[in-house]
């Protein structure tokens, strides 16, 4: 059963039923301004993550700023992108069950979707489905550009595996996928940089030999917030597939020089427990804030500092500044802006204060 | 939207659709069964924290079998099990927020509730929702017994304060909530003896403080699934608030002389990419199986190693034994059950390698 709605249009932010997904609608216009302006002359477009924000929502109003469509990591994210009205859904991930292929392919009828392959079994599925559904489908080959985890190596590797795609009565070869995962977080300008100028070239070798062979690119995809300056006026990717800036992160905002966008997610806590100076317990621990990334941090109020987290408890050590009053509620910047989003049933927009909107996290949950 | 269910009745466990939630239906029983068992003979009684499994179909279990209700930790929690048939329901936590208070003194016409409280502000909190409500509520008084966390320190304190409820007309003192969350997983018994015995010495002053004020402790509880022998056989402790035991997750497990229960509950995944010799890519990152309290353990299949998780994905080292195929499905022993179960809405119960049974995960997402 979902969760009810925590907040109503109209009421002020700290009334809203804690622990609760906070967006802040003005940083979060604009920083899709923000992106949209940056990609406007580099000739890359967005094909932003929907694995951040999960909402078909969010998605339409990237789109209206030039998006060309979706990623998605998963099947049912897909899915929930699909029945709210998003026209162009690349799965930038492997697929390998012939059921959850089915599901995808179902969803032609309404969405432009594709997906990515790094084995010939995996190109062998793919077939498989799209001849029984009686469709082709576009599938991409996802090169390893050095993050070490799915992928083909890039070159002649890759090139076998597109020529394989292009042989498949029912399936369209439409590109590369490049994502460097582990680059986003490298903390100094020049360790990505470095990084992501070989992955660059990984990449355009690889289109080269493939171009020799006949075969175009559609999509070259792949970068994330971390990194995406250095992709987008590669030359070489043609679609930049960054979710974060959209909300930003502690683990992002960690990063030197980090890109210049606002947090604009939050997770708003109540002040359930004053147990002794020095200390507030609030109510948000890391089933409300995930800390795969580390712990999230008290948003302007300087002193407090979020240093403890167990299931429904999170501990604030008061270092300086006033302390909380009970019952008092406080923005949180999460660690890792995924892995929240995705523990909530409703966005609460708001603006200036005051609720202002609610949106469903539509694909919440949705790891199938 | 809650997600689909991913499984059928009567399908085999390996056709289940990953990420899933497996609830080993012989295994949990088995763990049900030997905490009864083990609880008879002290004459202390389960009060198993629901904060664990979030289902009123379990809770009903744990009661047939003995339990004298369920622990939460949010009034959401409460209302799920209360709308699922669950009879007796302590919120062992605070909660400040009128709004709540009064969802929880709606349900009483169905459940029998309690509730903690900590501070003067809390107990005068509760008296007005339960005077607006036309009821009377039963509170009980945290104590701090070593854990840093939330509650009043032991002895003239918490006496005060549990004398404060008594006073107020629309409250009743309802004893004492003194659990040990830290105590749980010092790995050595040794230590968790001395911590808890402290625990046990705390408590059992401040009871017989208490009954010098002519104040008696319906209930005394506490206890976790590392630490309950000891508060079960104190004579002080008149209910145990275990919960992970009737799943166990990896690390109850490194607990050295952890309590004799089974693995129960596993994250079900598939291997999604084999990129390379001795690294196999599954569809199960922290998303599926949050990483808190470390990795998850793969089951049974001595040589593969867990070893990286992203949003999404999961790493599997093969350092012994065979290589799993593409398509293969893994169970995934989790490092921390309670925020697992959490990410998913139905258990999969299978008996023998087949599915029995679906279950609702009902407060899945209750964090209010």
């Amino acid at each position: 059963m979902p969760q009810r709605p925590p907040a109503e249009p109209g009421m002020p932010e700290d009334e809203v039923d804690t622990p609760a997904l906070i967006l802040d609608l003005d940083a979060f216009e604009a920083n899709l301004d923000a992106m949209a302006a940056f990609l406007a002359p580099t000739g890359a477009k967005l094909r932003a993550h929907a694995k951040t924000h999960k909402s078909p929502v969010i998605a339409l109003q990237q789109m209206r700023r030039g998006a060309v469509g979706q990623c998605v990591q998963k099947v049912t994210e897909a899915e929930a992108l699909a029945w709210g009205g998003v026209p162009d859904i690349l799965v930038s991930n492997e697929v390998v069950s012939p059921r959850k292929l089915a599901r995808l392919l179902a969803l032609s009828g309404i969405s432009r979707v594709a997906l990515c392959a790094d084995s010939e079994a995996g190109v062998a599925l793919a077939e498989q489905a799209a001849a029984a559904a009686g469709q082709r489908l576009r599938l991409l080959v996802e090169i390893d550009v050095g993050a070490g985890r799915c992928g083909v190596p890039p070159g002649p590797e890759a090139v076998a595996l597109a020529q394989r795609i292009a042989a498949s009565p029912h399936l369209i070869f439409g590109g590369l996928q490049a994502y460097h995962g582990s680059a986003q977080h490298q903390r100094t300008p020049e360790q990505r940089a470095a990084t992501i100028a070989g992955a660059v070239e990984h990449t355009r070798r690889t289109v080269e030999q493939l171009r020799q062979q006949g075969l175009s690119c559609e999509i070259v995809g792949g970068a994330g917030t971390g990194t995406f300056p250095h992709e987008a006026t590669s030359g070489v990717f043609t679609e930049i597939q960054a979710g974060s800036y959209a909300f930003m992160d502690a683990d992002y905002a960690a990063n030197q020089d980090a890109p210049p966008f606002r947090h604009a997610l939050f997770v708003l806590t109540q002040v359930m427990s004053t147990p002794r100076d020095g200390l507030v317990v609030v109510d948000a621990g890391h089933k409300a804030a995930p800390t795969d990334s580390g712990f999230p941090k008290v948003w302007q109020r300087p002193g407090l500092r979020y240093a403890g987290a167990s299931d429904e408890h999170g501990n604030i050590l008061v270092e300086g500044g006033t302390a909380p009053k009970l019952g008092e509620t406080l923005r949180l910047v999460p660690g890792h802006c995924d892995p929240t989003v995705d523990r909530f049933d409703w966005y609460v927009g708001t603006r200036k204060g005051r609720v202002e909107c609610l949106w469903p996290v539509a694909a919440r949950g949705g790891m199938q």
